[in-house]
């Protein structure tokens, strides 16, 4: 196959996607191939053969008439696959270590820190006082992953380590060591009553938008040793309904919860959120791209095909992940 | 052997550690054996043979002529060493896994907040105000702990296990998988270049009294990823240098510390600890004893000894732990 030419299409502000930054470092890592950035009102779009893309608008890569395949520079595809113009070709999702290390990191912290009564120790150290408090060890709490992936996977691993019961939840059937596994609709109640700490990786589709609900929340241990049942979601915002975290966490049907993504990010001023005792925030960052990794990965991955090799990690468009 | 007597001895008036629920608890355990809780005027010291103890003054146990161990319900020995008259008969440690698991929670809970700069993103949902912040990765953060017995290599496996570099010191020569090794005065300068996250396990003797201070602070890696060194204490107060750990603070030797044990317990209501912004307290809890799990230990322990076994995790009087 032809050398092709990579375009780097970001959307995005924020100082780590810097557009111009990822091409010079997709530069430094593809050996000689063209790459060019998007928009380029003065590029032939018939002489792009790979797109690199993050965020792009609905449409922005229709009239790539030559594409070979897209990358996503992050693990969620949901925004790409909302886009009815997106060409027919094959869409790969990043999956390198350094992501997976990063949400474990991110996952184990926050069981953690809901498990060792976090907030109620910061509080009494404002207060000067500790009242005793009884804690449980590990082995009382069944922490649910929803989302038996990669992600999912590794964290639960390194959660079994650390001594917690561990179960899991994902559409189709997975066996993760350790781990009691469960999966589809007709799995999910008993999967939710088990669980203690409800940790959730799930990808955005139809299927699972607005999952994070009342109802689920209501099915979680009403026996927990933490008192009520925590939630924790690093996967998107548009898994939770924020309107239900906030009366449950109001009424006790939720004991706290850790949110890294939002319906609407960012968080706007005005969501009580951020002031609620019980909520505990961070910026979409539990997995940060590392952007020499990711460039790397693709690097990787369009040599490779170009050799004749098939491309790792593609999306199942009907299964939208 | 004969079955001996168990003597129940504990100064606390914690909820956690009431003299009469131990008693119960080794009743429940020691299969008839007679307990008894000391103090008790009218018992005759002679009839003591096993001593399960909590903090007994200097002196307590002098009188009991017949006894032929002691227990310790705690991992750390160092206020039983310091009573001169203890009588000369196997000291022991407590050493279940529950204890070790809890440790390695907290360590680990400890070195990821400081990892993933909670204080930070604390304060920023406080000011409701994400300012870009870079996160390296694990593998770029030195985690190096101090005590190296069975409390610190299990929290080391766990950080190796999440991605951080692991380096170790102990008195005597150690090898634990996966983490780099350093031990007695020679090599620990070597070993403080190398960390940027100092976790303190080390047991309380005349050789550690606090080792924990501002020349130790300012020989960690002054390049550290995290901005400025921090320091994780959940060995003994009596192993720290507060004044130094204050100003260190102050001038940026230390970036933040984390620390369950301190030099007076509880913490004096003047001490600045409480309320400086880089410090995370918690009231000693860091590996709680699970009371069920000690006095299974003990009697078991026990009974294996009058078989004619072995005690098992003897101190050695010599070396202080």
């Amino acid at each position: 196959m032809t050398k092709g030419t990579l375009a780097v299409l970001i959307n995005s502000t924020q100082q780590n996607w810097l557009p111009a930054r990822w091409k010079t470092r997709f530069e430094a890592v593809c050996g000689g191939r063209r790459v060019v950035l998007l928009p380029d009102a003065g590029l032939d779009p018939a002489e792009v053969h790979y797109a690199a893309v993050w965020k792009p608008a609905p449409g922005e890569l229709a009239a790539f008439v030559n594409l070979r395949a897209i990358f996503n520079l992050g693990a969620g595809v949901d925004a790409l696959m909302a886009d009815r113009s997106l060409p027919d070709v094959p869409l790969v999702r990043v999956a390198v270590p350094d992501l997976t290390n990063r949400m474990t990191e991110y996952v184990v912290l926050h069981v953690l820190m809901h498990h060792r009564q976090e907030l109620y120790l910061r509080q009494s150290q404002r207060e000067k006082s500790w009242e005793p408090k009884y804690q449980w060890p590990a082995s009382a709490v069944t922490v649910g992953v929803m989302g038996l992936g990669t992600l999912g996977a590794d964290a639960a691993g390194v959660l079994r380590r650390l001594g917690f019961r561990v179960a899991g939840w994902s559409r189709s059937p997975r066996a993760v060591e350790g781990v009691e596994c469960f999966h589809g609709t007709a799995q999910i109640d008993a999967f939710l009553n088990a669980t203690d700490i409800l940790v959730c990786l799930l990808p955005l589709t139809p299927d699972t938008q607005g999952i994070l609900n009342r109802d689920v929340f209501t099915k979680l241990n009403r026996k927990s040793p933490l008192g009520a049942p925590v939630l924790i979601n690093a996967g998107r915002g548009g898994l939770q309904n924020e309107a239900d975290i906030l009366s449950c966490l109001d009424d006790g049907t939720l004991g706290a919860v850790s949110l890294d993504v939002f319906v609407q990010e960012p968080l706007p001023q005005d969501s009580r959120l951020w002031t609620h005792p019980k909520v505990v925030l961070t910026p979409h960052n539990a997995a940060d791209t590392d952007a020499e990794a990711i460039s790397a990965y693709v690097a990787e991955q369009i040599a490779r095909f170009e050799a004749g090799s098939a491309l790792e990690n593609v999306v199942d468009r009907a299964r939208g992940y």
